[in-house]
């Protein structure tokens, strides 16, 4: 299977080729770069090194159409919109790192991303609704069958995952849910920002987005949708200064106060009993950011505090693997026919 | 006033040394120390000279009386009892950093801190009682004729100062308060523990303490006695890879659902307006951990969502100043009749 | 191949661990640990699971002769010679981490490890003797003979295969060679030690071991022995604050003045072409710590300033894995009769 | 006396304002800056706050001289020549951090700097003759009488002040001198760079600037004018991931080889007797950089090898203080009539 890698000089993209130049399932067949088109990418990462020292090309749809089937976008929002339509229109399948198709009503994301908005006019509506929300443990029927997959940001995988158990199946209040997450500083991305510059994020944390971080209104739908209720929370990011690595504390509300922290440890086991890097911790049991770096898992640990009827669920996932790349390749390897998670059984280094 | 440090070899302690070397209202007449009993101060510590180079000393509450007024305790707890009756017997004033006497009830103490209760018998009912939770912004008054000061802990610290407002006036619902607070690894202190190693806590974040971490319950007793209301609250705490800060994010619900952030940022410009080092953002600004290291200053954020009737505060202190070492010198100052942040006046270097 | 693991606990254990669960060429059938004997595996490292679950035991070389034909030991210094001996002579192989066996001469090793030998009487002069020094890449064809291989320390390792293609050819003077390395805080072991904690070597860097280190006379050793020349160097270990990592920039001056970097780059390229996990840069390329995080490789820069007559080399390794585990299980490969790098194709994730 | 400060958001701007805005001695008038024109202090520095809250404005060398005496430049090199010499003519006294008069020679600028020389057209040879290297424990006495003061770089500060003893009295070699040195990230500036975000220089060493970095040849300048004698020396810079602080391992040749580490430990004792800020530390007692971090300090350690004749010399520097900022205040106090160390006595706060 040929695939075409785009914006893969980001930190998404980094990771896209590093993981499938070792996979025998696909050959990487294209990668489009902007700033470094023109460059060859041994030139720029020796420490990545590919066989046949491949150029990095600017972004040609055509291109792209005769040599891959299957594509991944690593590009800013709105500009990932700008060429999927056409992508879909030349019969590729697209693989969708942004924001974009990850809201079925594009007025909806017109209303989140509105500065993106006002740069690109979309009308793609269609392709919004025909996007599937590219989380492989829930959505995976769909996925097999889609033509394009909207992955999730990574602040919604580490809060969905642990919370659509609860949700689904109306254990948990549907209001007043807080999720408190911490992200490494590669979630910034590789473009040069002030925020982003060791001198500044090292040796320090702040919170950001508070009250309205886009990613609040992406969980709420994906909530919303899996539960048929309206779902409202409140959603603090917070950077932390380590390169990788994303947690999330979030607070709930049983509406059956009798359950223990062991139920609600074996319901997440009976739900995610299928997906091995899905690992549910015994009760008493904290993960660190650590035990996830540089793989795909997900470790999730559940506490009930009886006294106040209160849930508290703690997830941990890299950032730019489950949170990003990694879980594109889960989505990949759906589309493909492959297992879920080919050429994804990644070394848990410690320390 | 001649001043005696108990436990000046750890990092509470280091920050007195170095702070209380320059203070022209204070002389250092005594440190104790325990394993390093004997040492000369400048051989262990060349980059925190004292002039005199004294002598680290065997703890001894004889010394200690005839040589000094005030004692200033940074022991471990329950340590911390079995020396501090004599010592006020003796006639010495106590500013003690554990948290042997932040509990009016002894029994309290005994139930949250079993452990060392095992080990070390008290029936200094009558101290517990005696004793002045030492937030010198709130209990000022009362600081200042005591005997005996009870230093918080470093989270009640970041957690109590924005929230007592709020409380105090019934402005937040007294049930379902949660705080999720971000702590540096100096908090664990300087006996070397597995933990708290540069290859463990580098690079991850983890929490620890879920439902029941002492400091919960030390919040809950101060918010109950100044709102008199019964206080329930969910606290879970994070180590993450810096050397110091502290990071409390801490949401609640608002009995007026009208109040907007102005509003509420106002009140707390009132309540804390004669107080310098406790400094209220503009709403919008949100401040980040580094802002406060090597100060005795308190950020405070205020955030409301209206469309949720929460509220969301963000705190940032140094866990050794003002969440230990600093806060103990504020002390120090009321109960000697100097000006609150006399010899505090510290320089927040950027970045 | 059955293994044995003693000192499983520590990080080169635990990476040992880590690596050999997957390889199919071998069995983990004991796993030896000190403090923690008579724990399960998974509950003390729930993030390196194995799959049958095993019990830390004490260790018995009884119990490891019966199950394994090869023991791997990090034990600390001195300890391990109290049980190769009789490893040996029940006909099990050794892998020793340790420097116990790295002097071929058993009077040097009392010398330089005197605090060690104090406590420990050695008198296995023979087993020094017989020992290999396992660099796999230049001593490969002993190793595969051998019954007991000493591991080279982690500055040995980033010093030496830099050096020895040009010591071993006459290239570089002999006398008034400089290495200057910087070791992440890894490479201070699991024990906690008040210098290892996050809050000490978090946000600094400081110089340690100056003018005798141990690793000087250990890479003096074998610079010698293979270029027949009395070689002299001075030696400065750093800490940094990684987790991983080690940097080493190492001054030498050419005895041929007319040398290019480029002609010495070549002449690194042919000494270890048969090695791709020791990787030669461009010339004007130099190396991150961090290409080689979680990997087994090496990378070297070599440069040259004419004007002086020095040559300047940078080499980095990640010093748990080519500085210690990655380089044991090299060297296990050879001895089992498999491919030196068989099971260590692992992927250097960035950032 | 009144002082401009152009430059004033990097982050040697930042420190010039955090000290001057608590000096008696100085009021500052002017604050210069580019992009952030047209601000008002306090918005952009919450944490820095200013009493009278000023506009960042537009450089005008006009306003400046209506509102100063003294200017200090925090410009990028070559920008600095454009105003200097008007600033000059208006009576202004000058205090460059840039290194635009580092040299007497505007040719040798021009060829090391010749990418800022295409750019910037200089012929401003006397004012690179007049201006004094800003070192002011070595040129006190000329930077009192001087309109136009040359601040050195951090590198330089940190390899000069322990070599200037040594070379000016003919102790060691002044051929073959190696100085490899390790810098906090901040010393890259405040202007976003990829190589100086965490997510890359995080969890990473590496090496740059191999064989003829800047501040080589400054350092030659100095070090041969001083002894007299052609001085050649090797230097190499690594970016190690602390925010602040300069770390240098310089290795020299004693021309005596008789003479001990205790005897060149008093030799620098001796060199620097009036200048408290620079300490000279027991034989066998290394420093950590987090000693001087936030300090105008230096720490030196000396070390003799007496069986190779080699002399190894530790020194570490708060980069943006005694490295950039603190030596500038340095100046300006002298160059304003007041005590070299005035305003600088800062605390070392620890860990």
């Amino acid at each position: 299977m040929n695939v075409a890698i785009v914006g893969a000089t980001g930190y998404g993209g980094l990771q896209l080729v590093n993981l499938l130049k070792k996979n025998k399932n696909y050959k990487i067949t294209f990668l489009g770069g902007n700033k470094s088109a023109g460059s060859k990418w041994n030139d720029l990462f020796p420490f990545i090194k590919l066989d046949n020292d491949p150029l990095i090309e600017e972004i040609s749809t055509k291109q792209i159409a005769e040599r891959s089937e299957i594509v991944i976008l690593g590009l800013p929002n709105g500009l990932s919109s700008t060429i999927t339509p056409e992508l879909i229109n030349n019969g590729n399948k697209v693989i969708d790192l942004s924001a974009d198709y990850r809201y079925k009503s594009l007025d909806k994301w017109k209303e989140v991303y509105f500065k993106e908005a006002s740069t690109y006019k979309r009308s793609d509506d269609n392709l919004c609704l025909e996007s599937i929300y590219g989380i492989p443990e829930i959505f995976n029927k769909e996925i097999k069958k889609s033509r394009i997959i909207a992955c999730p940001g990574c602040y919604p995988t580490s809060s969905l995952i642990p919370l659509i158990p609860f949700l689904s199946q109306g254990i948990i209040e549907s209001e007043g849910i807080i999720i408190d997450s911490k992200s490494g500083i590669s979630g910034g991305g590789r473009n040069p920002k002030e925020h982003l510059l060791f001198a500044e994020a090292g040796e320090s944390i702040s919170a950001y987005g508070l009250l309205n971080h886009r990613h609040k209104s992406e969980i709420e739908q994906i909530l919303g949708s899996i539960s048929g209720l309206n779902v409202q929370l409140q959603f603090t990011p917070h950077l932390i200064p380590i390169v990788r690595g994303m947690f999330s504390t979030i607070y709930g509300r049983l509406n059956d106060p009798g359950l223990t922290s062991e139920d609600c440890k074996i319901l997440l086991e009976n739900y995610y009993r299928n997906f091995p890097n899905i690992k549910i911790l015994p009760v008493g049991t904290y993960p660190s950011s650590k035990w996830v770096t540089n793989t795909n898992d997900v470790y999730i640990s559940v506490n009930v505090d009886n006294s106040s009827g209160r849930i508290i669920l703690l997830s941990t996932i890299d950032n730019l693997l489950k949170g990003q790349a990694g879980q594109a390749i889960q989505n990949l390897n759906l589309i493909a026919g492959h297992r879920m998670n080919d050429g994804l059984d990644l070394i848990a280094h410690f320390p």
